[in-house]
């Protein structure tokens, strides 16, 4: 592999086009999508527009006039495609920590024989965190977090477990669980599947109709590419939403919002998850950035995403000098996410003197190296200069000087 | 009262000179911020440079570099001195459901042996329907919602109320709760109380502190002008802080987020209230609109506020044509919050018409047009000309022709 494949690969790539679609700072190579989604041009134009003119100009007639109460709504369409998931089935609201509490309470007041949650060991903290609240809040009798590695899974789904909640995509390793398959295993065992699709809508093919899963969530603002603390959104199949409920019951999930009525009657369908009052700045932010996905196929975001990583991969191989990082995830591309974990006793130093490079990448601990792969905006040439410079980062010991970020936070 | 008195009204206003720091439409005059506040015009750079600068061009760094994951607190902060806070004990997060549902588990556990939670019939619905959520999910025996109208409150709190929940300006009548009175009665009976602020922060004189307040919520988008949906806050007492617990512990909330541990610890003090990430550009709005706030004194603002209303109300029971509009709210200014209720039998389609003609009030079902005083922005002359255009739709019966908005919707 020399540089003249890598212009090839970019001549004959179908999304080339998209990366102009983003406003990306000069000098910048960005492997962190998978944290924060680069700014869409797009969301620019639409934020000052519900700022100044949606806002500022008509005030509170914008709840009709520009639709603001509609977001939620609108939103969750646009990411419905995304995921696979036919019309009526999403909604964009809340945090994702916030939906899976929601979700979590009905899904276990559907299976109420039942009171195990069982999940990984290295699932993302937050829904851990979340079951632990509900635990608490209900007592073990009725809620208790049962935790197995990943390769445990299928043979945990006893018939004690009410809920299965996986995230597809680890976040710190990128491995892809199979959705289709687990989903299918805990049915068979009467048990509900939530998955968290932080690391995987827009970034792998989601099937969630075709899978037959039962509820979602997922971020925006990861490979959504929504801005900082994005609205989250939330999915639940047709066939639970007669018989589901939900305690987070907030007036914008009201069957009548206002009619002001003192007794709650939760919305029929998928509305009913809606608790509070949107928020429309971020909400517009997000509703625009998906709008860059109108003309993207999916399944080519899927193929340049394994091809991005694969080649990454196969340079930092073919550099002796990078023989230290031990890669973290699989190589076999078909049960990996879009991105890539290398561990390195100096990763959070090396994470460090790539970003004064311009090669944003990120640490998680305890000594992971995270690259992620956007392949809207990522080019082959992104990798190709990643590896070169984080060879020469390496080769020099650049990353040997202390460096320490504000605070001593680790984002 | 005539034209001069109203000009001499506003040359002595010393909140005049802040107007010009909102961004406000032409030929309009808005008494609608106790619904959605005005938009501060340092909001619209701000969010500008969020978006193109922090986010666009300094992409994930910005969580320290730009001091995003402080936002919460620095928020927080911000609002405190509004609301009679010493620091430490206001975080911003969320939406005011989600927090009435954190706020009300910590009341319930920290009174565990009651489970009455007291509340008034014309609360706002969204409090209500919290409680009920909360009730659905623990059962009555833990949370069991009563109602009572506001004058009853003072009689009904017996021993086995565990939590008063109260809002302090009603939403319809703008009828002020006596705080200190009420807490203080609440606890010799041992009940726990939460405040919601929603129509009073930033509208009247707040003193949680000095009432020795347990809990508090409230809202970003009325008076403190933070923009639609603006992201909530909600007040814990010092005292209350080492003893509680709240269930939608997200990892915002955790000692070190990003440890990744998997098993859930509450940080110390108030940001334990934390979910799940905090929505950055929504936030940031918030926070440059509290800086409008820095040289308002609060109690002028409560002055001018009284005032406005006073002479809205002078002048509409001078016009005989206005004779129809009976008030709902009290006549006596002490015990009102910054916004007047009228019944009328059209009173949606009079506030349609208003509306046409730039007089932007809101009307709340089933009967009542609410008008909301703002000093920050309104000055004496918008009250003369609202009520003059007022008496001109009444008198020429403009009202009477059908209207509706998109949907049916009124919001």
């Amino acid at each position: 592999m020399n540089f003249d494949d890598i212009t090839a690969l970019d001549k004959a790539d179908p999304l080339a086009h998209k990366r102009n679609e983003f406003a990306l700072p000069a000098n910048t190579i960005y492997l962190d999508g998978n944290s924060l989604g680069a700014l869409p041009k797009v969301v620019q134009s639409r934020v000052a527009e519900v700022v100044s003119q949606q806002w500022g100009e008509h005030l509170i007639r914008s709840w009709n006039d520009h639709q603001w109460i509609d977001l939620p709504t609108q939103v969750g369409e646009k990411i419905a495609p995304i995921i696979g998931a036919a019309a009526g089935q999403v909604i964009c609201c809340d945090s994702i920590s916030i939906n899976l509490f929601k979700l979590l309470s009905s899904a276990l007041s559907l299976n109420s024989g039942r009171n195990v949650v069982l999940s990984t060991e290295d699932n993302f903290p937050t829904d851990l965190y979340m079951v632990q609240g509900l635990s608490d809040l209900l007592g073990e009798d009725l809620c208790q977090l049962k935790l197995v590695s990943e390769h445990q899974i299928a043979q945990s789904l006893t018939e004690d477990v009410a809920v299965l909640l996986l995230t597809q995509v680890n976040f710190r390793t990128g491995q892809l669980l199979d959705m289709q398959a687990l989903t299918k295993l805990a049915h068979e065992k009467g048990i509900l599947v939530i998955w968290d699709l932080a690391h995987s809508a827009g970034a792998t093919v989601v099937e969630l109709d075709k899978c037959n899963a039962d509820f979602a969530v997922g971020c925006g603002y990861k490979y959504l590419n929504g801005g900082p603390g994005s609205p989250a959104f939330l999915y639940v199949a047709k066939r639970h939403q007669t018989a589901v409920k939900q305690p987070l019951s907030g007036w914008m999930g009201h069957v009548k919002p206002f009619a002001f009525d003192a007794q709650y009657q939760g919305a029929e369908g998928i509305n009913q998850y809606l608790c509070g009052t949107p928020s429309v700045l971020s909400m517009s932010a997000l509703d625009a950035a998906l709008d860059v996905w109108q003309d993207v196929s999916i399944l080519q975001v899927r193929k340049k995403s394994i091809a991005l990583a694969d080649i990454f991969t196969q340079l930092i191989q073919s550099q002796s000098c990078l023989a230290d990082l031990r890669l973290r995830s699989t190589n076999d591309s078909q049960q990996r996410g879009s991105q890539l974990a290398f561990a390195h006793d100096n990763a959070f130093a090396i994470c460090q003197a790539l970003i004064e490079k311009g090669v944003i990448a990120d640490f998680r601990a305890p000594n992971i190296l995270r690259f992620g792969f956007t392949p809207l905006y990522n080019s082959f040439e992104d990798i190709w200069n990643a590896v070169t410079i984080l060879a020469e980062v390496v080769q020099s010991h650049l990353y040997k000087e202390p460096r320490f970020n504000k605070a001593g936070k680790v984002t």
